[in-house]
């Protein structure tokens, strides 16, 4: 059996070693399905795998290469023989099965915000920190949909030019809410230009032709809600940026499945928009939509689906004398670079 | 005939005094609707209304308390006798006919940005700078929606304590590209639910459960497009804080017809939430939402269709080290405090 969970085993295994037996858990939920279709897509190496869930789901099937995968039930015995385990099913579960999984021999990657502040659990984006990977004691955590699409192209910045501030405000999608807030956001559309009414179940505000404020809790002591604190905790440990001031508003607002952010980045000295564009052009994962004469710029509609993080609308921040500051939009598929892919990214990377 | 053009005049008329003639010039855009229900619904007292549009809609009618008004066809000669002319045609027509219109005796508030910057012409938020009224001659310039409803909720705190640096970014509704914009958007996203393919034809990009950054052109020097530029400009003529560094990024999201935005504002020295929240609270215009425990916030949904501009989410930018900085949201109807109530509000200024 393949024994992903000694990372010194893991470096020496050459590409092509044999295949390990995968397991997702939370296949049913929208990112659990993209996890399969990023695994199929990309060729994963799959000794077999096995699709966990709640007993709701247990005995349904999901397509993959072709056959019919029956969903098994998320037990405590689910994890023998389980070399790869990919856990999308909230962080409660994660916290439950993700030590069994490890004791059971598994590596886990971890999709939920569990374990994403835990020291002795890699916070991961391959293209920003990958060499944080190796650090790891069987658990890796996958990051926050926001963190992981800003630091696609924050990184490639920060190298050259270590941020010293920045401010961000979302556009995010129904997809970081879940397929049920994704079908909220369908059903109540429809229903809104029919003209019937329509009472939300999923989300606690109306959502068509509607955004809100981030529905996460608010921290009293500071007003920030949970999503804008993750953000910003999380976008200084890729980045390896502790204490850099970080200020967001995240709001969510109704795109089905890719996430937007205004993001305005100040630097200890002027960087000009030539050179980031540059950078970012040239920076693994991102691609340049930067259009200025055809207006064209990061949207939505081309991100979703899509692997690569889009960024532009790249220039100075005329609200800032001192010229210092970036201003740019990145758009980045919320399912894909902020869930499923990068958490496959994450088991490439552990067998590379 | 009621001579509103005099403001010595109009300063020193009683309430109460000869009911104006009063034209509508674009009654049948989105604006144009939207004045006619302000004055029904501020019973704005009227000698008489006409209603002017392109000769396509000439002939056409538009009901008004109880009875149907014809749209008459826009000529040099529409404005005998009109007291004061509503302007919500573009820039255009504003600039070809608003000098007709005071050449004949009319008062211009004008929407378009034909006259926004110019010094003779005031740019006028009546809770926010209404003592510019009297400054007129004949022309007074409504402005751009976004930095109407934003210094509505900036005024009451620049005025205690002078902001020193402003960044925005902005989440705007179809309706401020017109009314074609919003139906564009519900025929859209109808076909989307339905799988069908919609090719847009009034804004440049897909609009269906997509956002994109604001579809005016791009001043190739700055990157900055015309509507952040705009906003720029006139919320430092608005807050008369000339070479105020403003910041901003405007998208336009698949909302109808409300404008929401992100704001950060620096001051010169710390302003506590309480006191922004107590200040905000007794301003004219506005309307506090800032109920953390339910996680209830300004939205387009509660905004759409209200006189009042609502603001919550008042907190302290966690990204500004100095404690300087306070962060709010924004939501105002794009139509009304936006554009039509604001017309009609400086319009009753007038009379006042």
């Amino acid at each position: 059996m393949l024994d992903l969970s000694n990372p010194s085993l893991a470096a020496s295994r050459p590409a092509g070693a044999a295949s390990p037996v995968v397991a997702i858990v939370g296949a049913t939920g929208a990112v659990g399905v993209e996890l399969l279709k990023c695994l199929e897509a990309r060729g994963f190496p799959l000794g077999a795998l096995r699709l966990l869930a709640s007993a709701r789901s247990a005995g349904r099937t999901l397509p993959f290469r072709g056959r019919d995968i029956v969903i098994e039930e998320l037990t405590e015995a689910s994890f023998a023989g389980v070399d790869l385990a990919l856990f999308s099913a909230g962080s409660g579960i994660s916290k439950r099965y993700a030590p069994i999984a490890v004791a059971a021999g598994a590596v886990v990657v971890d999709n939920s915000s569990a374990f994403r502040m835990d020291p002795a659990v890699p916070l991961v984006v391959p293209e920003v920190n990958g060499a944080a990977l190796a650090q790891h004691r069987g658990i890796l955590a996958n990051p926050n949909c926001v963190a992981a699409i800003a630091t696609v192209a924050l990184a490639p910045l920060h190298r050259a030019h270590p941020i010293r501030r920045l401010s961000l405000a979302t556009y995010q999608a129904a997809s970081g809410a879940g397929a049920a807030a994704m079908e909220e956001l369908r059903a109540s559309t429809a229903a809104y230009l029919r003209g019937e009414p329509y009472a939300p179940t999923v989300l606690p505000h109306p959502y068509a032709f509607n955004l809100f404020s981030h529905n996460a809790d608010i921290d009293p002591a500071s007003g920030y809600n949970g999503e804008e604190l993750k953000v910003v905790a999380e976008t200084r440990r890729i980045l390896d940026a502790p204490g850099l001031p970080i200020g967001i508003t995240c709001v969510r607002v109704p795109v089905l499945r890719a996430h937007a952010m205004a993001i305005n980045i100040e630097f200890d000295a002027v960087v000009t928009p030539e050179e980031a564009r540059e950078r970012l052009a040239a920076a693994p994962g991102l691609r340049l939509v930067d259009d200025r004469s055809a207006n064209h710029f990061p949207m939505p509609s081309e991100a979703s689906g899509r692997d690569e993080v889009l960024v532009g609308r790249i220039r100075t921040d005329i609200g800032d004398p001192s010229g210092r500051t970036l201003a740019l939009f990145v758009v980045g598929d919320q399912l894909l670079k902020g869930a499923a892919l990068n958490a496959v990214q994450i088991a490439e990377a552990l067998r590379a």
